[in-house]
């Protein structure tokens, strides 16, 4: 018997298996969406570790709801980001990519519709497709989602849920302005559904100034966060910040799903939350992925084929590229491979109608003179991909 | 807007308020399904946390099928229990209960039929309801599920999965013999249909000869392992082995799910595998458990009302018990919790039809004189019961 019908369409894309190839260690890849693993707090986890395991009830079954010590602290941590939270009103996840599973079986009937920005992150595509809804793109600008094309789709498909990553988006890097959010609060509000807040880089700002979250614009926000990219995303712990209504039913989800995440994991980061000053690790990322933007960026004008365009990330983790014509991105990385270098394709991160010329690249895994000499790998890719299809035409 | 219509249905039940009420200290519960905490490795898991913790690669995000390492060790454990495993037939997940949860997202359509055991575990019921499926109980005996009931069910409903807990069941207590095993893998073969066989007990035998898993029977088989009930439940590390045609599905779903199980967990565990003789812990386990099943039913016959029934497991954590008559359990709950004892109500157990007489007690949480302690309220409150239900007759 094959798996079920809905699944058939969400096997892996091509790419994986190019993707596969870019875990070579020979390879500078700007491709995977990861931290600088040589900027976790090692010894800082290692102690939360130490404490957590010293106490045998952190290796029993714990509460689906989480763990209230740190429930309690990332409640104080959204408030003093502009977000008033309870302890109660989160519930803790096995990373957000959880939290966003949980939201889809929560919410979504088979055949109900997803309103998202286009492009958006591929695994919440994949998370909605499972769920078997129908995903509709909504246009963007460099402001991210924009309100007029979200006010025609909310009239025309009546979505249940509209999904967004206002701040630092992956993979576009953009970030909704205040005034953007207002307006996509009150549509959302006045249509009767809800956004869902995608939330994981909103504390890895690098330039200008800071941007409340979306859920702090309106009541009817599902606020997904992490701390994958501020504390380590080994530990798989993220929440869910959820009204009073949904809750119950969304504990009820979480049960059914994992019964609660690992109590261990939750009790070192209570404790490191506790015992550490976070801001001033987050202060101390920001600083370091700064340098590796700016090393990205200022690299990228002498790397990439003239007509190419970019975006400007002011934080997160991603820049994002259209080559100028009707390139297809899964070639060029064919050919930076050969080079030891590699980068994502853009087309698995469009909802419906792909295009093919775009591409994403993270600049926070690799240190800065390996961001260069990849940047140098990849100029030669681009030159020799020139040099071929100039032949070919 | 309310949730998914499907979820409406799968809101927590009363008897979740009453269970609240068995986590107060003063409480002797018999409720939980929860191993001992007293002998859990404290010492091994801090070795093995402190080693996993000191290479920062285990704060990273890891591959969604797990650890290689770890299932390398689990496929070694499973070869060794009679069913030939390799790496490659293993997903790790959080928990065995998230290889069930990803079993139905991978198998079930809404309005697909699972076919269960009855009773059966109360969180699988609610994750094939959460799928959408409609469950059909199939009567069972003091051997488990009854083949002859299972082959009219797979006649009339056409299930896609049969589900079962063939080892020391939740909450039976009861094992089917070897023969009933073959009867069974071979009627799903024959209806081309899959076995689910969930068995996070199959160690933890206290008298008789060992039952290979039912997987050891044929090949239409999803087994979900677990290392909670031998290891440490807080750890959340489960395992689906599935055929090689299911298996990337059930990775696209996985990774959909939450990307990964906790890497760090996932790295402990496989330091405490290499480094411990998990065979001489868990053969701890057994003396341990054993003597607690010992004292519980030992004290049986004076604590319950006369023609009570109970199942006399010969593993596991549960005995499962019926009132004479026409008592609800639920009732008797109430009164258990005035005297500080509690157990949970059989009702929830059961797909269809309900039978409010039956119970679940739960032997291994609570060292032999608490259990002794316990069974003496227990026995106060079912006095205190039959006096007041005689007095409103």
């Amino acid at each position: 018997m094959p798996p079920a019908r809905r699944l058939q369409g969400v096997r892996s894309s091509p790419v994986r298996d190019l993707l596969a190839l870019t875990l070579r260690p020979e390879v500078i890849s700007f491709a995977g969406g990861l931290p600088a693993p040589e900027l976790f707090d090692v010894d800082g986890w290692g102690d939360a570790f130490a404490k957590a395991v010293g106490d045998r009830r952190n290796l029993q079954y714990g509460p689906t709801e989480g763990d209230p010590v740190l429930r309690a602290l990332i409640a104080t941590r959204m408030t003093d980001r502009g977000v008033p939270t309870a302890e109660n009103d989160l519930l803790i996840t096995t990373g957000s990519q959880q939290a966003l599973t949980l939201v889809a079986t929560t919410m979504l009937e088979p055949g109900d519709v997803v309103a998202v920005e286009e492009p958006t992150y591929l695994a919440a595509l994949q998370c909605f497709q499972i769920a078997g809804a129908r995903v509709v793109p909504v246009a963007s600008d460099d402001d991210g989602m924009v309100p007029s094309a979200l006010a025609e789709v909310l009239e025309r498909d009546h979505p249940t849920l509209v999904y967004v990553i206002p701040t630092f988006a992956n993979p576009s890097g953009r970030t909704q302005p205040p005034q953007r959010r207002k307006e996509i609060a009150r549509l959302v509000a006045d249509h009767d559904t809800w956004l869902v807040e995608d939330d994981p880089y909103g504390e890895l700002r690098y330039d200008g100034s800071r941007v409340p979250p979306l859920a702090s614009y309106g009541e009817r926000v599902l606020y997904l966060g992490s701390l994958s990219k501020i504390g380590a995303p080994g530990l798989r712990l993220g929440w869910l910040r959820a009204p009073k209504d949904l809750m119950p039913v969304a504990v009820v989800a979480k049960q059914a799903t994992d019964l609660h995440t690992s109590t261990i994991d939750q009790a070192a980061a209570a404790v490191y939350l506790s015992n550490t000053d976070l801001d001033a690790h987050v202060a101390g990322l920001r600083a370091a992925y700064r340098a590796r933007r700016d090393t990205m960026l200022t690299a990228l004008p002498a790397t990439v084929p003239p007509g190419t365009t970019w975006t400007n990330p002011e934080g997160g983790m991603f820049v994002w590229l259209r080559l100028p014509g009707e390139v297809d991105a899964t070639d060029v990385l064919r050919e930076a491979l050969k080079h030891n270098v590699a980068f994502v394709p853009g087309a698995p991160f469009f909802a419906t109608t792909p295009d093919h010329a775009t591409f994403r690249m993270s600049f926070t895994t690799n240190p800065p003179e390996d961001i260069t000499e990849g940047m140098r790998r990849l100029a030669r890719a681009f030159d020799e991909f020139a040099t071929q299809d100039s032949l070919e035409v």
